[in-house]
This record gives structure tokens, C-alpha cells and sequence, in this order.
């Protein structure tokens, strides 16, 4: 048995690539077009760990999407978490959790998924701007 | 950068360790019990694939959770769907999409969360009851 991936619906494709793939800095493994229903998948995964993908499905005829509570959030490790907040700063994504403890950050895509960053290995020392910035909503 | 886990919420920690570890068959791999913050993590892995985890997060004040549409499911894929969905009866799980193609089949947590499993390989050949079995509800 082995997890494959999560899947998640978005709104707007070309915003939703810029936060994951841009922004978060997931690759994109394989995209397919299904006109027949309507919908494109979009597969991405970290870089060196293609096995655990997200999927993206963007379904063609417009929908908004809500979260609820059942769902948490989708964690990735990182090299280096001030290097990945910075990166998502960016592009414009507001880093709702700031790592200033060197260790832990959360962002949310353009749907509201919850993602969190956690620094691999042993917690960065306090940096600034991160040691000072407030948090923001919620995550 | 690298694939930690999904994090979800559930609000009876013991129907949910029934369905994702003696139903769904992942294992536990670690557990935390948070007094000062009243709830506990329990971590969970498909067999040989420990890398890729489920957060369960049991808030010891009784909540209920939702779902919301931006959240899709979490998928796996197993090596005998047939099996798989048998096992998932047998602890009273209904099978909202059955294996009728001998592929794909679709469950649901008891807090609403969808998984999707999925043949690892060729399809196996179409076999009852999965067959015949309709479909259930939503997924």
C-alpha cells in the first residue's frame, strides 16, 4: 500500500500554478486535459520526491470553493524555511504564520488549503524579518 | 523539499483509528498526547511507506467537523482493490464508488474526509459483488 497523493480543487488554474508551483515551488509532473468532462488535472510534487504528488483539479465551468474543518492542511519539509517564506512573499502570498521560531510557517493557496512549511533538521537560528512579524487570519 | 503528511481533524479519535488503521489498513507510527493544549496527533503510514503520513488531529473538546468542497481526498493505491474494499466492509464502511471497473473505489472517513483507492498496476478482471454493487452517496 502507498499514499499517492491529495487532491485539491482550484478556482483559477494559472493563480493556483503560481502559488504552488511559483511560489511554493512544487514542479508539475503531468497535466491532463479531459474536455469531455470538462476538467484539467495537474499533478505536482516537490523536487526529489515525485511519489507524493498534490493534484490539481480545475473543473471548467466556474466554481468557488470554502474549506471546512474536517480538512487541516498539507505539510512539506524544507531546506531552508526563511529561503521558502521569502520565496512565497514574492509572489504576493502573505505568510500567515511567519517561522519566527526558524522552524514552522503557514500559508494558504488561493482556495484556502492550509499548507505548512517545516524546517528539516534542527530549527534555523531567529532571523529578521521573521523573528518580528505579527501573524495574520487564520491557517 | 519533501512530502511530510495531510493533517486532518476528527471528532471520535477511536471510530477514526477503526477506519484508517484497521479498515483502511495504515499503520500508526507515532502518537502525541498535547494535556496544556487538549488534543492529540496520531500520525499513520500505508505499510512500507512511511515517508508519506496522515496527521489525525483529536481535539479533546468535542467538536464536529465538516467538509468543504476545496478538499478533494487523499489517495493510495493498494495492491488488491478487491481485498481492500473487502476489509473496508468488514469494519462497516460502505464503499460509496465500487470496484466495479476493478480499479478505483471511493470511501469516506467518518468526519467526511473522501479516499480514493486505486489498483497499483493493471486492473484486476471485473468480479462480484463489486460488479454489480451501485453506487452510494457522494465521494
Amino acid at each position: 500500500m502507498k499514499y499517492l497523493h491529495t487532491m485539491v480543487r482550484v478556482g483559477d488554474l494559472d493563480r493556483s500554478l503560481t502559488f504552488y508551483r511559483d511560489a511554493l515551488g512544487l514542479e508539475e509532473i503531468s497535466r491532463k486535459d479531459v474536455s469531455q468532462g470538462r476538467y484539467t488535472l495537474v499533478f505536482l510534487a516537490a523536487p526529489g520526491d515525485h511519489a507524493a504528488q498534490v493534484e490539481l483539479t480545475f473543473n471548467w465551468d466556474p466554481e468557488s470553493y470554502q474549506g471546512g474543518r474536517n480538512f487541516g492542511h498539507l505539510a512539506y519539509g524544507v531546506e531552508n524555511i526563511y529561503a521558502s517564506c521569502q520565496r512565497l512573499m514574492d509572489h504576493g502570498v502573505t505568510v500567515l504564520r511567519p517561522p519566527r521560531d526558524g522552524r514552522m510557517a503557514f500559508v494558504r493557496s488561493p482556495d484556502g488549503i492550509s499548507i505548512e512549511l517545516l524546517q528539516q533538521g534542527p530549527a534555523l537560528p531567529p532571523a529578521e524579518p521573521w523573528a518580528s512579524m505579527p501573524n495574520s487570519g487564520t491557517w
